[in-house]
């Protein structure tokens, strides 16, 4: 099996290649820039992954995996926008770099390029393709909305922000997993139980990115820690505290979470010290738990060799272990 | 041969029966209403006329028709929030009546529920209207980057003010009638044919654009007349007006569209006065009637019997004495 180092470097090799350079110079400089700010490239990875397991040839996924890389991008570069993110992976967004106009047209341009690579997959596949890309594409748009209006929304439950982070980040990292599948002709049965293995995975990536925001370094995380606190976004964290806390704790978080104060220490500190005295972050691992086991169930199940399944396996655990 | 009304009511029939109608409500009631706003719906129009015209079905190519006018809208809504504007159409447009994460969201939303109707069409012309489709998509961003950076600039010359409009408008209607070409299985040197034959109505439609904004009738046009001048957009009427002016009148031009007044009325009427000054009605009216013949000679020496074109010819005229 292909190792995941080598993958990555056919990864960035296939997106070095890309025809971005041309004109108007306004439109693809941040492309060209976007697509090189590195990454981990996790979801093409996942395509490249399950494709080997069962017995594709990266050659022949590779745009398939390169369209959901450049995909990723371009929902970054609107999100950032959204939230008016200044940095991303420690480098200034496109929003911040060049302006609001360049972030939404370079972006649209990013996603038309995406289904462009995904129409370089060979023609008999591209229908389910094309139907596995599209809804997904749309999901995560709906996440997003979700995402917006829960910032002006104080009646969140648990279960509607996992449902939100699902279709925000899960369902990609699921999309990745079923579209290298299906280009290898799995079975049905197979590209459902790996997509819902990346669902799973995809939560556990989510959920870690929370805890990242709240306890991660700034300098691994490559973006402001307490991002998520200031912004007021009611996280796994916050809604676990939240309905753990006593009455005069309830009211201190609401209060933080109504405000936006022109310097955030406070606020932060405060929130997380509630955060701390809630165990929010011993109660995010355990759920993070919770998903990564629902994830190595389900690659168990699936009807190929064990040994085709430790790049997957070894995947799974560096989402699960990252610190940044 | 098919009526315009039918096919546009078949058009608008479609287009009321997508599924857009779920949850989140801030993500689609968006779309709803966008693609609500009426309009003339050219684009689809083109791809069932050029369909019919090679012998296809309506509903067979219906897919890719919607496809298109949802792309066309989604460039709108992003559009209306590169160029701030308030009216579309006569009506609101979402980034002023929603706000812009809504334009900016609901907009990409758009793209992927058009690419996924696109997928709706014959697995085996999916990878060619793929392409087409996103060649389209990514010439129509590159029109849309030029028209930004020729409002910072003092130096367009004309042929690159028309290679401007030929991406952000016209390649879309040439793409339009060869994608229902394509869908008849028209030979590769109609599908030729007709494609520049669009793209010469796409230049004639979008100078008489330009046309109606200095000169037309407000109420009949749906939005401020005046508006590109306004905006300080260098169109073929300032363009050419720049071209022909004495020095005195260059200078009055140019420190025109070097302010941006608040109360722009003034500015409207000397800009118009130089461009009755020199003609730049009459003259734009000669460039569209040589487009216009262009796209005649082209449709004159497509491969069918000449009743089957007069659906074509019928809209083509349209679109040159259309007031709105």
């Amino acid at each position: 099996m292909t190792s995941i180092e080598i993958f990555q470097d056919k990864i960035n090799h296939a997106l070095s290649e890309l025809p971005v350079l041309g004109e108007p110079a306004g439109l693809y400089q941040p492309i060209v820039y976007a697509l090189d700010q590195g990454g981990k490239r996790v979801r093409p990875l996942l395509t490249l992954i399950a494709n080997e397991m069962f017995g594709g040839k990266a050659e022949k996924v590779m745009p398939a995996a390169i369209a959901i890389e450049i995909f990723h991008n371009f929902t970054l570069l609107h999100d950032d926008v959204i939230d008016q993110a200044p940095l991303r992976r420690g480098k200034e967004t496109i929003y911040q770099k060049w302006d609001l106009n360049t972030a939404i047209l370079s972006g649209d341009t990013m996603f038309a390029i995406a289904y462009g690579r995904l129409s370089q997959c060979e023609p008999r596949l591209l229908p389910k393709l094309m139907e596995v890309f599209t809804t997904t594409a749309v999901e995560v748009c709906e996440g997003q909305q979700y995402d917006i209006d829960f910032e002006r929304s104080n009646s969140i439950t648990i279960p509607a922000y996992l449902n939100m982070i699902r279709l925000k980040t899960a369902v990609l990292l699921a999309a990745s997993l079923k579209i290298g599948a299906l280009s290898a002709d799995a079975s049905a049965d197979d590209c459902e139980k790996i997509y819902v293995c990346g669902e799973n995975l995809g939560m556990a990536f989510q959920l870690q990115d929370d805890l990242l925001d709240a306890f991660g370094e700034t300098e691994l995380f490559g973006k402001q820690t307490g991002g998520d606190i200031v912004a007021n976004k009611k996280t796994y964290l916050y809604l676990k505290t939240f309905e753990q806390a006593n009455e005069a704790d309830k009211i201190q978080l609401n209060n933080w979470y109504s405000i936006t104060p022109g310097d955030n220490s406070a606020k932060v500190e405060a929130v997380l010290d509630l955060f701390k005295k809630y165990n929010a972050k011993e109660n995010t691992e355990a759920l993070i738990m919770q998903y990564y086991h629902k994830a190595l169930e389900l690659i168990g199940d699936i009807s190929v060799n064990d040994d085709r399944k430790f790049p997957l396996l070894e995947l799974a655990k560096k989402i699960l272990l990252r610190k940044y």
